[in-house]
């Protein structure tokens, strides 16, 4: 059923991005070019994933959820294309394809990750909602920017390039990845709570609480696999963390501490959704996938 | 009085976006100083003076203007940031000073203008507007989106990189220049419309061709002193755009046919002021100002 809902949801979102890219005019088209590539590069779709599948749980529209999938997949996006440039990451490889700077060049990715930073933030302000959701437009925009900008990914990014070279305390790890890789999980889930009108505050509680838990234990099964998973599985250089003296939970743990880590927020995801008067049997296996993807 | 207009509006905005900072937490230290390094280096302040002055002659409540005015010059502040990346303009200096990614690392600067364009449509969705502006609050961001993203600013950018070391025709440098620096002039001007209620179409339109006008003008200025300026009086390195092969209006044209456009796109600013029941005379200065700085 995941594995279906996955692709179902992958094919979702990305028809509705290449819809956006279909009707932007061909006044850069480099640029345009880059943005593309960027963005339907592959992946798993996790973000979209939360969406959609949060959004249905609560009886939202697809076709409602399809503009705010879009738009973090854009965030996110945009993000990998920076964070992979030479000045960051300094990756060729994303997803075993080159990298947005590698097959255009450094300016050009520069340009289409600031671009389509922008266009993340004009699908939601311009996007069709159902009249009663229009007063949420706004509470969809700000839940975006906070968990993009300084206080979210920004401010992630910029923690994890001042730990490197550095040993780091579980807690700061911590930290950092529930700004760096979290906000936008768990932004994804609280779009999709405004999807819908009248939600319970304590379901929507309940539902962060999943998005917390799962965009934590992603990271730390990330780091987990690049330590355990070859080259080939992650589409990237086997050991590159390590190689770039990036403090992991496995540095800090151990390979055993890490993955108890990441048994006890699956642990963690799992009594959140039990609090749920929906079925979540796909949120249950989405939970379990983070947790066993690449094993 | 422009003079002393001018001075007023760069303190007040100035004031605003440190009380943005202010606000902010202290999360990643690094990244924050270089956002303020960024925005807080000098310059004009042409698009918050935009804000102020036509936002005030339509009868706008100064503190309406001061989170659009801090919008705008946030995606402007990020973009020069960006422009002035080694593998964009490469520049050292800006406004005589070290441009943010000399003073800090290209990354970090990287980050900067990432963040600033978030906290500029953060600002816009959580800004206090008087209860009747709230409906114009969405019109804003579409209007900042609009003029930032592809089909603006970023789009403008990438074809003045396409655009390097060959030479390209008077039409697609006008069109370059609209959107690189003209879009964003314009949008400072409508989102200045936005917070009145109940403005008339064709007063609305008067004042984004006045925009749209000394927008070029600035444009075609920046050309002229790049070639009629000396370093100091720039704040970077003289005759840097002809050094980088870039087309501009003197080398298509010549200095003379240059300073043509410069006083035709002056009287097109004129004309459309004259179309408006207000008192323009500052506006009217403005114009004179666009075309006259750094003679």
């Amino acid at each position: 059923m995941l594995s279906a809902a996955l692709t179902q949801y992958r094919q979702r979102v990305d028809q509705h991005l290449i819809t956006q890219f279909d009707q932007l005019p061909d006044c850069a088209p480099r640029l345009l070019e880059a943005m593309r590539y960027g963005t339907l590069l592959g992946g798993k779709r996790a973000r979209p994933f939360l969406v959609y599948s949060v959004g249905t749980l609560l009886g939202a529209e697809e076709a409602t959820l399809d503009p705010l999938a879009a738009a973090v997949e854009c965030i996110h996006a945009y993000s990998l294309i920076h964070d992979d440039l030479p000045a960051m990451d300094d990756d060729d490889l994303r997803r075993g394809k080159p990298t947005c700077h590698i097959a255009f060049d450094e300016a050009t990715a520069i340009l289409a990750g600031d671009a389509l930073q922008t266009l993340a933030f004009e699908i939601l302000a311009n996007c069709d909602l159902p009249p009663e959701l229009e007063p949420n437009r706004i509470a969809m925009i700000r839940v975006l920017t906070r968990a993009s900008g300084y206080q979210g990914m920004c401010g992630g990014q910029a923690i994890d390039l001042a730990s490197t070279d550095s040993r780091i305390s579980l807690e700061q790890l911590t930290r950092l990845h529930r700004l760096k890789t979290g906000a936008l999980m768990r932004a994804s889930v609280e779009m999709a709570t405004l999807a819908v009108a009248g939600l319970a505050p304590e379901h929507k509680l309940a539902l962060t609480e999943y998005a917390d838990a799962i965009g934590l234990a992603f990271q730390v099964q990330d780091d987990i696999l690049d330590i355990t998973a070859d080259t080939e599985q992650l589409g990237k250089p086997q050991g590159s963390d390590a190689d770039a003296n990036k403090s992991t939970f496995p540095s800090l743990l151990g390979l055993d501490g890490a993955c108890e880590v990441a048994q006890s927020l699956h642990q963690d995801a799992l009594t959140s959704l039990a609090k749920l008067p929906y079925n979540t049997d796909l949120l249950t296996d989405f939970a379990r996938y983070i947790i066993e993807r690449g094993q």
